[in-house]
């Protein structure tokens, strides 16, 4: 149990259901004095919601943050920021068809044989929406990032033809399918020295910064799975004075370790579960159904999901900023 | 700082550089009661060890492990397992060359970042060496493991014609290179339900555990990077009857939490850095200099890590399995 | 930083200032399909407010508690657990003049220290509002805890006498001057087998949780400072068949591990340091000065902060017995 | 389970059974480049050792502390530093008598409880032996906080009056019983600002750093239980010019935070349980017995657990130290 907090010194602990009340976060440990505002956090929120492309969900929700706590004329106190979203746009009745269903690529099978109950609607706690607490903790980490010349972005790549069946445009209307994608996180300004050795290294903890967004199946750093085909004299970063490496196979990243380039992150993002086609599965009894699921669903979720990612690589990096202060 | 303890309930610290006097683990959170001899560790730390293939380093060690305390008559107490090898094949002054060179693809450089001191010897606590100590606590955890009827095996792959130059076979005497190469770890025996939501996924804390052994560069759960290309009919799994899965894309693993099908891992392995062919570097001072690196090194890594990645992904599953006690 | 956040399987993180828009906490690691109610909760609450009393204090709060999330149709999902109570009686224009004094015995002075800003409205987080959080875990705590037939009772006890100046009553329109006194409390229906050996004892963590509390100066298990003056053979319990102790001097613990008698917990409580009288102090810019205090504040806050003690009995207590479910 | 390690940045990890093979520890983050031999935590040892005084045990071990990684060139790498001490004078054929019987006043009784096994040859984890990898944590700390100019000292006190029943000498040949005492330590040169807020407060960790140590039945901070009967204008520590306190009741800690002050800590020692006189327990069956223990032990523990908990304080304080980088 108690799987709802990220981090060591800088610590995100997040909650709330897809139709509950609100979701949300508490930040411990961000350093005192920073200038933060609601707006720092809207302008993030607002990359991650639905927006106009045909891509997107059409559940619209404003996804307006408040923050209740650890902010005093402006400014953080050292003290815990309490930031939450209301949900508004719930529409609840249309998720009782699902109620006693397993819906194939939802985690509806393994929430009910953990926990003995689930909140049925749009997946409850196993939603995307829970990624609103992660973008409020990644939001003021990159605000405090900043101020130390830390910058994360990331970007998406996926191939719409598979969606067009061969023909010039996909057909957006009736796309029974979804789609997966690429996306690619890049760190810069970040000095040699960050991370720490054997088990906690700052790979190992990207990778599960990374993992643990519902998406991801796959975590590559620097030239990743190509490794395996290379030869040490082909990967290997050779250096040059100054400190400089003449590659970055590595990824930024050696023994665990910060070495002074960018660190490089790429991430394989599964299909959205949701679709219209037919599909097998049981249902709460244990009886085989077949369903078609018609919700408000994005037809490719990587470009919402860039900004989880950075929000993630922030919190992660900021955390073992806040270790290594000699750095 | 404090990065040697893996696990939440199931706890190992590792201590030992790789030519310092020892090197080893505590194992905190054992079970009380299981059968234990040092017999069960050596099982798995001889398959760690450099075997008689052309592959493996010339560097010989008996890696006689020691039980210093928490086993009585025969028997795990519950108390703190420490457990420890003595290095003793160290032949410390062919490593003196090294002490003002940052060896291309090592740790040196990063560890002289970080804190401004290192054992230059072999790599110190960055040296493959560490990894005696995961064995340790991987090959306890895999003890207990079977008693829940929980196995998990993996299986070394690489391309040997990369280094045979076009040639019938690999002429090892005069390799001046390195091969890398894929882990794939299947677990199997897992019930439903292992595992935590949102940050703490399975899937999540085994992507740190596994990304922290210091040769892996990627990690994947089931359809890994492939799911990238795919559509979600195609890599939805869909269920029948029984709860059970009609393919395993996800690999075992939904929503973070365990499914009950095998749970499956790829790893992309890098070649060893010790390469003895010319490479560009610079020493401690900054200056360029040449390395062509001759020591008792690993043409492929890859055979000897695969006892390394089923202990920590053995010691990931059992710290699950110790906190979810109701599965 | 980050000391927010209490427990290790049930985690209780709490936010919020005195005069922000509310305080509150996140309870992740909560057993799922235990039935919890706002009631549930409200009943702890009301224990703590301020009562008719004459030693409480004037501000008038309905702390009405909401769930956000982690409950679905009247039980606990396994999610984490948002509940929070908005700030109303807030007053704020009568603390501004405190925005540039440090109060004695109040932790403004180490607060502008450690953070280099605070919110100096009736001492921000460092206010005794600051315990609603750990009621609200202490109550779910409880609810958990009675299923186990495990309860929890403290009680106080003060001397009005040092406030009555030699007469009959106390005339508390004019005292000026507040009052400490003991708390204690006992934790019957706890077999034996709870606690962890060596730093996380049982008794060990107690320490902690109570120690926490802002007016707690010490902290005492079964005989307490009465041991320094005992020979072994009085301090002994000893015992009789099926298990039963004599005596109860240890407290319910021992070795830090609980041996199924009740276990016995006394705590020092320090007198509210808010009072009219005359005091020396210095300013923000170091200049002495003198304050006479007269805010809304309880002449003794023991009565008010027996529930607070309960509360971290609790979730002490129900961390453990998360983690030995064998017992 | 897994109660073996104290720390959140500077990390001690400890091991080994009274008469195992050897007791140890491995601290995990220690600064680097810190000067560091066995001699400095050999002076510690000593201190906990029995010593020549009729109060101690007659079982001599040299306690010979060996480092085995960590150190390299007499420095700290800011890796694991292991160090361990082997287990010599043994004696086991006098504990065999013990195997069946639960000692009152010792954890014999919840051992078997809890773990259902227990190495009853004197306590085995649950022996003040265990203490040994508490110095060896707190050595090392000692050793880093004298560079920062913080500097701890604790002292004993106890009535032997309660022993000599009524004569002018005690006969310590015939004593059959034990006594215990009070420990009061002191921390100098700790600026304002160290500590956390709400949970993680500096004197709840002290709090739960000495009560974790096996004798300690009660701690104290500044007037500690005195201030039940105080009034606030008594306890209030009055400020002048600079931000000295007038007074130190408060113990050097306001709201959880050092206020630069010394920070005081009274610990209760309970007598040690092992008498000769005769008591009434129960064997490992249940059945009534009675017995007289005739072992190797201290009549008062009080002089030899000072070491302890200056050790348990010190790394209490670096901890802190280490995550507040801005004091």
């Amino acid at each position: 149990m108690a799987g709802n907090t990220f981090g060591k010194l800088y610590r995100v602990t997040t909650f709330g259901e897809s139709h509950g009340k609100a979701v949300g976060a508490i930040i411990d440990g961000c350093p005192s004095n920073i200038m933060l505002s609601e707006e720092d956090i809207q302008l993030y929120l607002n990359r991650r919601r639905p927006n106009d492309s045909e891509l997107s969900t059409t559940r619209k929700e404003k996804d307006k943050v408040e923050i209740l706590s650890g902010v005093f004329e402006g400014k953080t106190l050292g003290t815990p920021i309490c930031a939450m979203v209301k949900n508004e746009d719930i529409g609840t009745s249309e998720y009782n068809v699902l109620q006693n269903v397993f819906r194939p690529g939802h985690a509806d099978f393994t929430y009910e044989k953990k926990y003995g109950i689930r909140d049925y609607r749009s997946g409850g706690r196993s939603s995307g929406r829970e990624t609103i607490g992660r973008v409020i903790g990644g939001a003021v980490a990159m605000k405090v990032l900043k101020e130390k010349s830390i910058h994360i972005a990331a970007r998406g790549n996926y191939d719409l033809s598979r969606l067009s069946d061969g023909k010039d445009e996909v057909d957006y209307e009736n796309v029974d399918d979804s789609l997966g994608g690429i996306v690619e996180c890049k760190v810069t300004g970040c000095k040699a020295g960050l991370g720490e050795p054997v088990f906690d290294k700052l790979d190992a903890e990207l990778a599960k910064a990374c993992m643990s967004i519902g998406a991801v199946k796959g975590v590559e750093i620097g030239a990743g799975f190509d490794v395996a085909n290379m030869l040490g004299s082909e990967n290997n970063d050779q250096m040059s004075a100054g400190g400089k490496f003449l590659s970055n196979n590595s990824g930024g990243i050696l023994g665990g370790i910060s070495n002074g380039n960018d660190i490089i992150i790429r991430l394989a993002i599964k299909p959205t579960p949701t679709i219209s086609k037919k599909q097998k599965t049981i249902d709460i009894n244990g009886n085989e159904i077949e369903v078609e699921l018609k919700g408000r669903n994005d037809v490719c979720i990587v470009d919402r999901i860039v900004v989880v990612v950075e929000s993630m690589v922030a919190m992660t990096i900021l955390d073992f900023y806040l270790q290594n202060v000699n750095v």
